[in-house]
């Protein structure tokens, strides 16, 4: 890891989840983002905190330390920082004599329906606040929560997640078979600066075992998959009036190749949930190691070869939109959310 | 894998064993050549084709698809080459929209002798034919192919396989103990451009098992070993009218410490091959793991050390020749093949 | 490796301890020093030599050779080396055509107190004779000597043997209990230029079980740590007239991150030292395993930041001096040892 180059290359703070709230309890974890490790634990009020996972002394990982009162101590001189990176006890001198260089670099933390959201740089306040998922908690929906790593740039599994020709091969056995007829169907690309959504018109209720569960007395879709900056992925589908489902995928840079996934997937169904619940997450969780095999592959690839070099379609709806707006949150200073969306319209083969 | 630094280093194009044909049902199946990691697979006729195994689509490898009426299908996004590399089908667009960045990149390919022969250069033609294995399906000749890795360079491998001296102490117990006896052969090397030869004269039957089997009754050897670029290398001994052992590799670079060897044996001998064959094959290949570990610890070393630096002397007969030829191979756009030899005589002490 | 690199980094030749005599038979056995492989065997009369393990012929390594009345022969070809480097056989050649080049590059070697020592440049003789273990065989020491290896750089390593607030937190069960109260302690630094030293005023005692053994009359302790280049560390405890441990290490550099510890733990008791001696001995090697834990975890930190960035108070009393001596052992021609130290007066809390 290289801090000097991971900051040219992303100068916009922006929030990443660095894990559950669960997954913290007084702590010390460490949690990498973009490469740069951190140390995540709680006060004694429960208020976590991110340091860096190095130790102002000596550079040992803060994260082999203990949590004693709510201050994380470094396992090896006793060094102990406060949630906030201030040194409160440096072995071996007194406490006067504790300068700024005893400090640990902290990063701002907030934590907000059950996840803990980290700055992507040190001592900066991301100018907006952390993305709230839209399901968690409504009534009506039941929602599940799944943390999963993938072998691909952030880039590659948000467009992986919102991509819809890939699934009638690499999840055929699933998804979309259409027997060999050749359907088109319009996409709408709203573009709005920091997001953009596909609308797709016309799609039927999916053929398959999904099809049969989600939408039992069938009906026409209504699918639209959105990518917002810095890196959330959701997928909407509407059958009807009672049946509605969100994937929202909240993605974590780890390393240049692997991305961490936090999926919150809700539904409301004209079925009592806890019938399909155990069906459909062994449905996701399989489509997922598909898709998850595949990422690895490509990634290989491109390090194999030392780039990419992609051909884009018509029908890679948004995998060149969410280029762009990477491209944008890594070279401008600031990304504004349009009023109107530049919209484009499409044609899908599938 | 750099594919413009491999080009740079290896201009002139030339065939490389890709597989033994029996290898390659349907396919796919991958094959590296210098770095470069290829796809193979078979059109309904059987015709082989070797494609870049990066789809142009999303650089997935094509490797991993599977073979539907003799076209490859990626696995990703379905979308499917002919063996020529021709895009017969990109999911969710029309066939009238797939352009010429949808087509794969292909490489020559030939099939000959049960060899799997495929240009270095993609979109290229290499001038000659492929190598010729002699004995092949001659009258009175066992043949047996063995398909091994070693970890060496082309050069180094080469060397090994050509080598004299070393079969003495790396294979003390099978070859040339000469018991102490200090005896001078003389060694004719004969320089044709794009080939070299050694032979030895006054060579006495091998003594040890190998020798008692190979000429029960003794006699004079001939012994002549070649080199023949792009990588070939071959060994003759002639025992008398009956006996004559060839041993010829075709040498595929994989990477620039591993090369995989195509090894063709013929033999005819004065008893029925039958009886000495599987003996001869253990041999081979325990003297095969001998070299192969040397090969191994010489590359460690040369890699550890960041450079080869050898000190050659008379004995060391075909080495500097093999390396010579390598390298005009690599720098000249066409190897020229002399009529007559430039010839050479030494003297080398066993 | 990259030996010219190593050479810049290391101008000054010094002794470093490559094996204990006693795992040096006849040989040969690889020893890595500052990343240099080098052979070790022995001569007829027992006498060892030391030599690049890279046969100058095709840069096998010798070390996988065999000893053969005293010299080395390489696997490969049978050449074959005395202890000086010099080429005594190269096959396939007469004796009068090996020339300079045909010779091993030899390293001075010098076996004194049951260890070998080995210059770190070859052909060069240090200035010096090799470090001597001060307690090795003295009447009324008991000796044990350890190996042992610490991923972790010269400096961190010796550094971490030498540090004293580090024993309360990560030995925190063996050592210097102070049970919340505050004891400053008086350190004195005497830096010879070669050599530096801390001696530490008003110590009492060690608390917990080790201070219980080494001293069960209690008392005043004498305690002195030091650094003598090129790498060596020494620990001096006296509690009264009756006690002193010694633990003196030989560090040799492996690799940038890897140290090799060669320890020599000298004692004299009040009590009959076969009574202590199984305990002493585990406790020293748990704390050496917590020790090379946090060097190990210290090492990787490093590593991945790409750099040390170190906060150093006056409890680091010889860390930041081991640094100023390694700096000027690797830009200086020659170290001089001072007469007259130069003294520094400090405090540390305990």
């Amino acid at each position: 890891m290289n801090s000097t180059r991971e900051r040219a290359s992303r100068p916009r703070v922006d929030w990443y989840v660095a894990c559950v709230s669960k997954a913290l309890n007084s702590g010390p974890i460490r949690s990498v983002i973009d490469g740069t490790p951190l140390v995540l634990f709680r006060s004694e009020d429960g208020t976590p905190g991110a340091l860096l996972d190095r130790c102002p002394h000596r550079n040992a990982p803060l994260s082999r330390g203990s949590v004693e009162k709510g201050e994380l101590q470094c396992e090896y001189h006793g060094w102990r920082f406060d949630t906030g990176g201030r040194c409160m006890h440096a072995a071996g001198i007194l406490p006067e004599k504790i300068v700024r260089a005893c400090h640990a670099t902290s990063f701002a933390i907030r934590e907000q329906q059950g996840f803990i959201w980290v700055a992507s740089l040190p001592d900066t306040q991301p100018s907006q606040d952390p993305f709230r998922f839209s399901y968690i908690g409504s009534p009506g929906y039941s929602t599940d929560i799944e943390v999963l790593d993938a072998d691909g740039s952030v880039h590659a599994v948000a467009e992986n997640a919102l991509d819809v020709p890939h699934t009638m091969y690499l999840h055929g056995g699933f998804f979309r078979q259409t027997g060999g007829r050749r359907i088109e169907r319009e996409v709408e690309i709203r573009n709005y600066g920091s997001r953009v959504e596909a609308e797709y018109f016309g799609e039927e209720r999916p053929a398959g075992l999904a099809g049969l569960i989600l939408a039992p007395g069938g009906g026409t879709v209504r699918h639209v998959d959105q990518f917002i900056l810095p890196s959330v992925t959701m997928v909407d589908y509407w059958l009807g009036e009672k049946t509605h489902v969100n994937v929202t995928v909240a993605l974590t840079p780890v390393q240049e190749f692997r991305t961490r996934l936090y999926a919150v997937v809700s539904f409301r169904l004209p079925i009592p949930t806890f019938l399909v619940k155990p069906f459909l997450r062994r449905l996701f969780l399989r489509i997922f190691r598909q898709d998850a095999d595949v990422l690895a592959c490509q990634s290989e690839n491109i390090r194999l070869f030392g780039e990419e070099r992609f051909t884009t379609t018509e029908a890679d709806t948004l995998g060149p939109e969410i280029a762009r707006l990477l491209k944008s949150a890594e070279t401008e200073s600031e990304v504004k959310t349009a009023q109107a969306p530049v919209v484009k319209r499409t044609k899908i083969v599938l």
